[in-house]
């Protein structure tokens, strides 16, 4: 962490990885599958993307750790020199997967591809994400649904506390067996939205030592302002000096947000999502550009906007390819939507380093709105 | 043209269009819809694509032609500054549409997308691709399905030779209208694989005195020595000074033979939509990249070619992004095999170029098969 800004709790940093720094606070495309939807990886790179995401979860069930380890691992096997993330699988288990069972040893569950019985364990994921080689790991979790009940909330924050610390204790197994650079390990915060579980979780994750820490578990279904008030009782329990990952967000209002409460990382699908299905994000909040309204507007999408799409292309010529179902409309609007985010976060950043963060997220909001 | 091949009927020369010098024999990637599908238009030209086709009758039916004169024609349209070639939407009428009645005057139809109905006369095929403003334009014509009686064809073609007198005439009108650079109009043999036919069209055409000319209705579904039989019957008939465009051709295989014909100008949809079926082209070959065989192949789709899918992604990314259903999987094999066909036209070119094309058609053949 290189600088606080003096109003908020907002923070500008460095992300030190084996494959570049990462300047904080940062958004990470999600590239579930090896691949950020609908872009290549020079894409992603010229529009500064230093670090994506991928999924323990899918990669193992396919293309599996077999093709993983002969590829000599997952920056590889996608041709990516930068920096990866690859998050445990944990959030997928519990909610693309056919659950069998959860157990003190792991969590049996079934392929949502072929229906297939596997069973992940902290050791059995630490073993696939070690083969993917990402230069930063995520601990299995359970990521528990919303609403939930505040002793189930308990039993589960818990035993993820104890993968854990199986997580870290297995990783380092791995480690010792290779030489080749160390993987950081993150815990994740769980804890639903109780706060006395969310703190005892933050305190008991730290006293582990981790690399850095996210929090789990939230963007779930509960209200904004919980997810919100959840943030402000786990921060002030977690090192200042690690890097804080809030998983699964968000819109660009929640960054701004989230940013404003001392948050460094983040990951959403959001971006390619909205734009896959034809919404683009703009300085002047969202646009169903693929909407008649659009039809002959020859406007770029974000006049301030610098990205490749809005210097070549018209918002009716995005509309006419949504319209016209071309794959080219998804590959542009998702490009844009990357560079909103990327551009969001650098000037942010810039602002925190220039203590003018209060007033860029003022104005950011009132145009944005 | 610049150089005729000592051994075969091969040229090479220089297109000349208001949008840039393109050197023939060239391979123009078809953008049906106003997108060469899944490429963005930077990728067509640093692939070295300087002409790539638009359809009249894809884009009147959507976005239509107000939205193009509000646009200022296809070029602003779909941003792309280099050149354009409207296909007249004569095949897309027979093969697409509910086709309800053939006169003298035109073709009544109804549209593929919404069934509302429609008459394309040679005058309104020429407003739309005056409309569109391509720098070069097809005539009007009827192509005739394989097979078909001779008496059908030749009422046909001569119909269609009468639409190439009205397109020309119509054409004439609408430049003396508004200035701005002219637009060539090619004229198109027709004849069904009736050598009589094919040599009245020809010659009659050549009369007409248009600046290109294309031979049509071919590759649909006769035998290829009939096909090149065809180019042998018309090639003599047309001016030897103007660009021969086979329209729809073809395979690489194909491209070799028939360029040695004297044909300078080609369209097909094989390199998109063979890169979208997950099939690519090698100068060993095709390869169906998708399948089993390729899951742990770490080579390059072709390790002779220089093209960004084979300098940065594998046999075994590509098929799994197949697999898994991914867009970018569409995208790497299109482009590939779009410079495939890019580089296999500059090789011919320069061999050409050198008297050496028909060492090199020999090689090529032999290491294809």
């Amino acid at each position: 962490m290189i600088k606080e800004d003096r109003h908020t709790s907002a923070r500008a940093g460095v992300l030190s990885t084996p494959h570049g720094e990462i300047p904080t606070p940062v958004f990470m495309p999600v590239g579930t599958q090896g691949t950020v939807k609908t872009l290549s990886q020079q894409e992603l790179a010229v529009a500064g993307a230093g670090i994506i995401l991928g999924n323990a979860y899918h990669l193992y069930l396919r293309p599996g750790l077999e093709t993983m380890r002969e590829a000599g691992g997952l920056h590889r096997f996608i041709g990516w020199d930068h920096a990866l993330l690859t998050d445990s699988g944990g959030y997928q288990v519990f909610s693309l997967a056919d659950l069998n069972r959860i157990t003190e040893e792991g969590v049996a569950f079934q392929s949502h591809i072929d229906g297939a019985h596997h069973l992940f364990t902290p050791e059995k994921v630490m073993e696939i994400e070690h083969t993917l080689g990402a230069d930063i790991i995520m601990a299995f979790d359970e990521c528990t649904p919303y609403p939930c009940t505040h002793e189930y909330a308990k039993q589960s924050h818990e035993r993820t506390l104890r993968w854990a610390e199986r997580c870290q204790k297995h990783l380092e197994i791995l480690s010792d067996r290779e030489e080749r650079p160390e993987q950081a390990l993150f815990g994740i915060v769980q804890g639903s939205v109780f706060p006395d579980l969310r703190k005892q979780s933050a305190k008991a994750l730290s006293a582990m030592n981790f690399p850095g820490y996210a929090i789990g578990g939230l963007s779930v279904g509960e209200p904004k302002p919980v997810m919100l008030d959840m943030l402000e009782e786990v921060l002030p329990h977690l090192p200042t000096e690690k890097p804080h990952y809030l998983m699964g967000i968000g819109y660009p209002e929640d960054l701004v947000e989230c940013v404003a409460r001392g948050m460094d990382m983040f990951d959403c699908v959001v971006p390619t999502r909205y734009g896959r299905n034809g919404t683009v994000f703009t300085r002047r909040g969202k646009l169903v550009v693929k909407n008649a309204p659009y039809a002959r507007d020859f406007s770029p999408i974000d006049p301030e906007c610098s990205c490749p799409v809005c210097q070549n292309y018209t918002r009716a010529y995005l509309r006419h390819l949504f319209q016209a179902g071309e794959i080219l409309a998804l590959r542009l609007a998702t490009l844009h939507n990357i560079y909103f985010f990327m551009e969001m976060m650098h000037e942010m950043r810039e602002a925190i380093l220039h203590d003018v963060f209060s007033e860029w997220s003022e104005r950011f909001r009132a145009r944005y709105a």
